[in-house]
């Protein structure tokens, strides 16, 4: 179940190989927000806030869109609680989520967008949108109070999301096997979304978007493949 | 400094590409074993305790090795403490650190590790020697106490250790970034252990042996390559 209220857009990536910052969602993003014109920007899962600020202000301005970020607000809970809709940048997901258990922000930000207000993701704003943040690509660099996220949706999300390469010499796990070992502990639906895939939740509902498709690992169940416009409910909700 | 008493073999990678289980590891096994025939192993990281002990058993047999696998063990901590050396297979590196915490074999461990007995790692086996599993590519599929190790070496290890691929499309962080992002929190120097490398550990001394070298990333200073052969004491002690 999804509160039928949250409205969520949960990017795979912030930059398509070829494409410039945000490109490939460029349309996506206004369309989503509507006539909300400003997001409150989240920049925690990178080291350099001002410079990671700056970099999206400036895109954003480009789709028309005015950001504040939330680094340089004096009470970040009171910056959640005064923002018309929440935009979380991708980088590291630890380091994000160790920022929002430690201001408040988890907390806030949840009950927000629990009563309505947009929430945009981009890899580890994606991430922190799930449970919890166990299916992660991300060096697990600090270490956050526990993996419990924002909780918005009832599903994981791996982005970034790798089919096998079958001509690889590299012996680490591939992603696919990172995820069988997740369900093996774990009985949380995964969506695995590629590169230039999304997510849209709206109306209790979820809609993969986006040009690659994603894949939905299920516990005790063989993965399906899901393509763009899919309504993914059945698999993941 | 490392105790001058501990005597640590960590392997970056259980199988190579083209060769078989532990293949090439098979003459520095038995090698820095010395004497001692039978080792205690720790199945942990894998899911199927009793088929990972199988594995291993069967392999070691084959260098004149004997095993006992510690999920056998009535009571793990005293298995530890009547251990003639240690093997700690690859896997997952958090539910191989959460089992090693929960279980009370990581003091155990490291108590016989700074007593003498060797101690044998791969890949997460590897990870889990150093102060932390902060440098690890594995996915947080369960979550440990915390992210403390045995802390047998005062380094990091970053196992498989991947040059980047200039032709890939993929945008996910590569391998080195990810090592940036870990130096960006941390301070500590990390070892990133190419496949088909390992570190031997004797004498309070660190040797690089192998076939693949090894990148050494510490804070503040740009990236060092490192050849089989190499004492890394300088960059890591």
């Amino acid at each position: 179940m999804i509160d039928a209220r949250a409205r969520l857009l949960l990017v795979s990536n912030s930059t398509l190989h070829g494409h410039g910052y945000l490109d490939h969602a460029a349309k996506a993003i206004p369309a989503f927000l509507g006539d909300r014109r400003r997001v409150l920007f989240v920049p925690w899962a990178l080291k350099d806030h001002a410079g990671y600020a700056a970099k999206a202000s400036e895109r954003l301005a480009a789709m028309g869109i005015g950001l504040d970020s939330i680094h340089s607000a004096a009470d970040p809970v009171r910056a959640i609680g005064l923002a018309e809709a929440f935009f979380v940048g991708g980088g590291n997901t630890f380091r994000l989520l160790k920022a929002l258990q430690e201001t408040g922000a988890l907390q806030a930000i949840r009950r927000r967008v629990l009563s309505g207000v947009p929430y945009i993701g981009s890899s580890a704003g994606s991430n922190v949108a799930a449970p919890t943040i166990r299916t992660t690509n991300d060096m697990p660099i600090v270490q956050p109070v526990s993996f419990g996220a924002l909780g918005l949706v009832p599903f994981q999300i791996n982005p970034h999301y790798l089919d096998p390469d079958p001509g690889s010499k590299h012996m680490g796990e591939t992603r696919e096997e990172r995820l069988v070992q997740f369900l093996e502990e774990n009985e949380v639906p995964v969506v695995g979304l590629r590169e230039g895939a999304w997510l849209r939740v709206e109306g209790g509902s979820v809609t993969l978007e986006g040009t690659t498709g994603a894949r939905i690992f299920r516990h005790g169940e063989a993965p399906v493949e899901t393509n763009p416009g899919d309504r993914l409910d059945p698999l993941v909700l």
